[in-house]
């Protein structure tokens, strides 16, 4: 009954897609310039995309990786639909609370529905019944799906996109001790999965929740410039943070000699730079205000910090438990711009962070057209303040795990995110369990999400040359590229047939080029495939009775006697390597 | 590197989904109450399902047959998008035509969207450019994705709904013939998937092409009572036809003495039934009128057919090249309903079925309230008209292939359809290809899908018994359902256990039952899941140093040593069997 897998092998010149020299010009990452080059996907709409064969081959390998290391778990996979019912969502309260990402719309029956971007709603529903004993839990199940989120600003190719496939995952428990040990476990699942596709180097990262809920989660991230998060990590601990939930930790020296309050014409000085600069005080003695509205209301938040630091909106949003942006700063607001200050500053609300606390002697707005003072004591000269933690993590900050001045910030791409949710989904949409005594609760959820183009998108950003990926064999779309140079050439030709058949019969997953095209023409194909082993037919190898093999990374590049048997058991020797 | 499948072998006790005895109310047909009771599907809302484990693990295994089958005709696996831009299907012109089962909503940008419930599109979209030169051709390219069709009556569990897992094919080729031979292989690639999942009965039928445009298309239909389309196939040949396109042949009998016309009263007598009573008539001597209207104009159609008949909408509709439905007749119309004939109507379209060819002296409506006419002959005193196939083939009606009074009428289920397109899409979208000489072609097409949940609803329907499915080994959640009775005895748990740790090294899919409950619990969730083979460790086999191995579909029941080694060559056995 069983058939070989007749998708393993295949001739190149079938292949379906382009693949070119040049690169587009609208492509500003490397992965994505590489995977129109090369054939692998097609733009269809903003942040969308059909792939083609060769990426469909790595995508399905990345899966596949995926439902390994989940069932090794003890995951189980499911199915949720794409479309849901705006009534799941209302229960969690996301329906309204979450912005234009989500797509809403209407069905025959003007039923309200949406496209699920996650599906924390969905799998409280399927296990709600399942679910009422303690003696079912713990318990985790996952799919592989797609997802569709409507970004605002798609890029990157896969890197960024509105509708993709992702491994998304809920494990349900009765104890916090219970899903802590759960989460490590998909932590090291989620290790594995990245060492095995080839991203060793990926590393976790502490994160904000978002939307998500919960309060404990990481990301895994890869290092790389292109990436459009902002990672802190330390050079002589193990600390990682994403910026978003970076601590920023402050130590000021108390200055000596009070200074008095002072104010002193600034004429045209908006920036506290400009002010600086004209007043010859270094910038770490200024106190800049930062001024933003409440997304729901418009009220306005003036923030003051050290003249040298910015603002974390993440970390402002989660204290004002509210969604925030830059204001527009109006004539009736009071506010007067370029020249705010905590001084005689009234009706508007004010947060200072940490970074001014010990601070004296400074420089800030007077709330006065052209105006600012210095000698500003904010104790003696505004009042008693509460200080809290609004700013960005810095380079060369201070840890806030070893405490040494040892911060570096450096660009990362998420891959993955792992989240400890609460009780958020299941309290909201009545999830109860009976424990032991008969007592109810409501369980306790992590979910585990992983993007399926992002990551193959990544091990391309990570692993290339100008002329190709270079794919790890675990999720190349194949393993052997058999390259039969001029296959015009009759005895060429047919030793190239019988290692094809050979191959074909040992099922080893190779693509085959036998079109009669330039040495050129075939080997810059090869390189856009990034397929790792290649074997090389050509009349000159075939004159020394010989074949090439050569790995795409460069690693191997070695001869093999021209014998069909002894070139399989060199292939099959760099395959089980 | 490579991990064995943890996912192969699981314990019942942690398998998610409940499993219950009570035939759910709301399910009509055994598919749907089985997968409901067994724990593989959960209701989201109408004509959505999320999937539990157990259909997971059937589906992915149908999917897979489906790629070795689709890869073995020399398809490419791809992947389009779920939401498509409007502009794509505006080109082909669906965008208008396609009526609100097409979901259409709006993006962020105020961008139209749709979510695709079938990609010819999308295919051309991606191949446009690849295809471009003959030398490419024939290609094929297949996904397996997920879909949405907003049905006006979703019903029968995972038979008709909404959301939907399909794979869906589309082939290119330069000439008819180089479609009709690609065609046929489709259609076989088609009967072994169905073979190979257990379904070789499903049989093939013309079927009429909707709106997917183009003239050749076969359904592939499951004949069960449950279906909701009707199958016109022939006992005396291999004709068969979905009655949406079958053929009706009418053999009428001359009338030898002509009779004249006559108007007769018939009072409050509004159906051709009541007439032909009241006038003591054979009804296949009346002619009967079905009015309709078309959707886009709201005109009205008058079709007349021979009394006994029913008229075939959707052969009505193809000749009219227009959406029609049942008319709503106002007074204003001046149509006489109840009493409308032939005679005198004017100022409306009137079609003549084939039925009424050669009929005389039959009775009609007069246009006129309470009055009908006997004796009508439609050229003496109508005057000469063209005859077309309006009517549904009826149950020993003639087979159009071998022209005996041989057709049988059943019910079927649609679980696939390939088409042969033509150029309607490459046309609209522009898509071309040089041949030989330098001229430009549309290329044309094929296409070609597999709904995956509704084939495994099939399976389900075709063999279960009241207690639940009998899947094939092809296609089973798992190969061995492990069965433990008395989980509380230690030498039958300690066998048990033993036997298990085999089956996971073995590499053996097994579902492992050491709960601690009653043989009728146990027999009982085991026959929900359906898994083939059955072994069953008890105290009493132990004390008789056997055990049991039954299949689900009772055909084996065999007692085996209590040795592991031998259980396992015996297990063996009939999974290759």
């Amino acid at each position: 009954m069983f058939r070989a897998h007749g998708g393993n092998t295949m001739k190149l010149e079938k292949l379906v897609g382009d693949r070119f020299k040049e690169r587009p010009t609208d492509c500003i990452i490397d992965s994505h310039a590489l995977m129109i080059r090369g054939g692998y996907i097609k733009h269809v709409a903003n942040g969308i995309f059909s792939s083609y064969t060769v990426l469909r081959r790595v995508t399905r390998k990345i899966e596949n990786i995926i439902r390994e290391e989940m069932d090794a778990i003890d995951g189980q996979e499911v199915l949720f639909p794409v479309v849901l019912p705006a009534s799941l969502w209302q229960k969690s309260g996301r329906y309204e609370n979450v912005g234009s990402e989500l797509v809403r719309f209407r069905d025959r029956n003007e039923s309200p529905m949406l496209l699920g971007m996650t599906h924390e709603e969905a799998a409280v529903h399927l296990v709600r019944e399942y679910g009422q004993t303690y003696a079912k839990y713990p318990f985790m199940i996952y799919q592989i799906q797609t997802k569709f989120r409507d970004e605002p600003r798609p890029r990157g190719g896969l890197i960024r996109v509105r509708e993709f496939t992702m491994k998304d995952a809920y494990s349900f428990h009765t104890s916090q001790d219970d899903l802590d040990e759960y989460f490590m476990r998909c932590y090291h699942a989620y290790k594995r999965i990245f060492s095995r596709v080839g991203l060793p180097q990926i590393i976790a990262v502490t994160s904000d929740s978002g939307m998500m809920g919960g309060s404990i989660s990481h990301e895994f991230m890869l290092l790389t410039s292109i990436g459009e998060d902002s990672i802190v990590s330390c050079k002589s601990c193990d600390y990682r943070a994403n910026m978003e939930a970076a601590e920023n930790i402050i130590e000021n020296e108390k200055n000596t000699t009070e200074k008095t309050l002072e104010k002193v014409h600034t004429p045209n000085m908006k920036t506290i730079e400009d002010v600086c600069d004209f007043l010859q005080l270094p910038i770490e003695n200024s106190c800049k205000a930062v001024v933003y509205q409440k997304d729901s209301t418009d009220e306005y938040v003036v923030v003051f910090i050290r003249g040298d630091l910015d603002i974390n909106e993440t970390k402002l949003g989660n204290f004002l438990q509210e969604e925030i942006h830059p204001a527009i700063i109006t004539d009736e607001s009071g506010i007067v711009a370029g020249f705010i200050g905590p001084h005689q500053l009234v009706n508007i609300s004010m947060l200072f962070d940490q970074s001014l606390m010990g601070l004296g002697n400074f420089c800030c707005g007077a709330n006065e057209i052209d105006y600012h003072y210095t000698g500003f004591n904010v104790e003696r000269d505004y009042g008693s303040v509460e200080y809290y933690d609004f700013a960005k993590a810095v380079e060369g900050g201070i840890c806030p795990q070893c405490k040494n001045h040892s911060l570096i910030i450096s660009r990362g791409v998420e891959v993955g995110h792992i989240f400890q949710l609460g009780t958020k989904y299941t309290e909201t949409m009545d999830m109860n369990y009976t424990d032991e005594n008969g007592n109810s609760h409501h369980p306790i959820m992590g979910c585990y999400g992983i993007g399926i183009g992002r990551l193959a998108a990544s091990v391309c950003e990570k692993t290339h040359d100008e002329y190709g990926p270079i794919w790890p064999l675990s999720i190349a779309p194949w393993q052997i590229h058999l390259c039969c140079v001029r296959a015009d050439d009759e005895q060429v030709k047919m030793f190239a047939n019988n290692l094809y058949n050979q191959l074909q019969s040992e099922n080893i997953e190779v693509i085959y080029d036998d079109r009669v095209v330039s040495a050129g023409v075939m080997f810059s194909d090869a390189d856009l495939l990034g397929v790792p082993i290649r074997v090389i037919v050509s009349p000159r190898n075939m004159k020394e009775s010989c074949c090439e093999i050569v790995t795409r990374d460069k690693s191997v590049n070695q001869k093999v006697k021209a014998d069909v048997n002894e070139i399989i058991v060199a292939l099959k020797n760099l395959i089980n390597d």
